[in-house]
């Protein structure tokens, strides 16, 4: 019942899959054929091809985070929700020290969710969800309150799609003796962060999104002393990193029932990340879909969140139509007759909508889905009128 | 490196892929290649078929384990033991009351170390691993120990293949009133099971074993009443099964990003079950495959753990050859290259290796295995001596 419009747009939807879409979502992406077929095999964790595989992974997920000798890279089965709440409990102080959560949308507010149930000392402040925080505004923050040990601040916060400055926060906090941990889960494999120059002690992420591998397989790469330092401190022994970390090196497998068949899809997407020329590469093809994007939904009235200078190729909100016929639900269904999968917006004030025009798409898909936004404001006679209320400019 | 001997054998491996071997482990499994295939595409979580995809995989694990209303399905992305885990933190009682482990092998002691971390209090009963605890013998620790209010016990306890009479076990702990939580996670979809009737609380399992699906995927099924009470109960946010439930109920989607492709494997992977008959003719399969293997390594002079009573078809336990040149890993890798891949032994206090002979093969298939086994004692020089020890009988 979705299927691909091909007559209108002469395509099948991806890889000639017609009831298929394009996921225009931060996570699950579009992948390439290649590495799904990767997948299509049942592998023995124990084998030396799998283990091998393992240590390649992680070695070159830690050169896409510019991470050298002083940290490792820990593989943790499952979303990065998990990878999120496992660097929580392996590293958020719990008695001496605190942590504060720098807040611009609902990812944010996670990780305190996340530190209360942990019953693990944090602080949050919430900064508009169009505003980028810079290490100015934290600095004073630090200077005044000792007791703060740790910072945690999301990369890209995907319910606004802002990019936050995590390199002068870190490197800021790194001056004042603390510890900074981010959330790359958005941006990893595109945006770029080098850990090592920037002082970043800890990030997460995932390889379900920029890295343009299957969901099912997330990442944390840590200061080596941090991870040392970690044993017994996780709230959970499922989620605690010092046993993973110690189990990939003493055996070079994981400490769980290894997802065999998203570890291969993963060898395949970073192979296809290199191939492709890197993050650079990567980034310059996501940031011509996001100006096509941008462009593009202009010429019908749709207003973004963000002005280019605080967004992100990655997520892209756009208001809803002011329309009191609009229904998310309906504009969603009319895209993915059409191809295009999109995801509901988050903003707590103003009805939404978020377009990720990342994974294995171009600007000419982008340019598709465009058409697809036009012909639907037509068919469900849509007029595409600015909302009202704070925060809003046309 | 690690090809199966087609002249030998007069096969290339399963699914013709040369390089690939049976896995002849407790998970994950060989599976078929139609379950494979179900994962070779990028679906939108959001889609009415993904929605409904999970709410029929839900009532069907649901159907298996013989729930009726009083009970729901929890789906838990990653490994088993992240079900375990939620489902301990969620359920497991923290001040009034407390978790009666009875324990056979390194499954149980597991559970212990997790209550530990998580400061819930428990007492564990070690049983030996060849030992099948029954109700009378549980009986009296319950009428002795009022504050015992749940117990927890493996239906197979994999280090051992031991299966444990968890049917009479939870009848007899209902009588006093007492909660159980069974760990199904290396029985469920061929060993039957019905918690309904035999007043079984909540089971944990998972879709790489028996089920035949890709790792990645688990699930609980618990009285709704427990789910209910067990809000704000985990320790967890990321393993709480009350929001993972409330999440489904409320909009049909996992509360985290959805492994697609693992769900779609494990679609078809009931489908394919309920075309083989279901559990009864899978066990059935699973039966035959276990005699084969059984008596075809008896004619080697290899003393399985356990009798035939005691054991299951799931998970065989062999004492190593006597021979002091045996390294596992020579035997191991030598069997790997005829297209065979074995886990290593759990026990204590003996070498020991561990054959599966479950997933999408047949005794044709074991009988092959014995054939490689009998080419690789050859090839290695082994002599099959009976080990000594304790718990050693030919």
């Amino acid at each position: 019942m979705t299927r691909a419009n091909s007559n209108t747009f002469g395509f099948n939807g991806p890889q000639g899959q017609e009831d298929m879409s394009y996921l225009l979502m931060p996570g699950p992406v579009t992948t390439t054929q290649a590495v799904k077929l990767a997948a299509l095999a049942d592998r023995d964790p124990l084998d030396v091809e799998v283990i091998q595989s393992i240590s390649d992974i992680r070695a070159r997920l830690m050169a896409l985070a510019g991470a050298g000798n002083s940290r490792d890279c820990v593989l943790v089965p499952g979303p990065a929700t998990h990878a999120i709440e496992a660097a929580l409990g392996s590293f958020a102080p719990a008695r001496t020290g605190k942590t504060l959560i720098i807040s611009n949308g609902a990812d944010g507010d996670h990780v305190a969710n996340v530190l209360q149930r942990l019953k693990r000392p944090y602080i949050k402040i919430d900064k508009p969800e169009n505003h980028r925080p810079h290490a100015e505004e934290i600095e004073p923050l630090l200077q005044a309150d000792r007791t703060i040990s740790h910072l945690w601040i999301c990369h890209c916060e995907t319910s606004s799609g802002i990019l936050n400055p995590v390199a002068e926060i870190a490197t800021m906090a790194r001056r004042l003796g603390r510890i900074t941990m981010v959330d790359a889960s958005a941006t990893f494999g595109a945006l770029p962060l080098n850990i090592d120059r920037d002082e970043i002690d800890m990030l997460v992420a995932t390889g379900s999104t920029c890295l343009q591998s299957l969901p099912g397989l997330s990442f944390v790469i840590a200061r080596k002393e941090m991870l040392n330092a970690s044993i017994g401190h996780a709230h959970s022994i499922a989620l605690d990193l010092f046993e993973d970390w110690r189990c990939l090196e003493t055996s070079g497998q994981l400490r769980t029932t290894c997802p065999t068949h998203i570890l291969a899809a993963m060898a395949k997407a970073l192979l296809e990340l290199e191939g492709e020329g890197g993050p650079d590469a990567r980034l310059s093809r996501y940031s011509r879909n996001a100006v096509t994007l941008r462009e593009g939904m202009a010429k019908f009235g749709f207003i973004p969140l963000l002005d280019e200078d605080n967004g992100c190729p990655i997520s892209h909100v756009f208001f809803a139509p002011g329309d009191t016929h609009y229904r998310f639900d309906d504009f969603r269904s009319a895209l993915k007759e059409r191809g295009f999968s999109i995801a509901p917006g988050k903003l707590a004030k103003h009805e939404s909508f978020r377009v990720s025009p990342i994974g294995d798409i171009t600007d000419v898909h982008v340019d598709m889905f465009v058409q697809a936004v036009a012909a639907t404001i037509k068919e469900l006679g849509l007029e595409v009128l600015p909302p009202h209320g704070p925060g809003v400019s046309a």
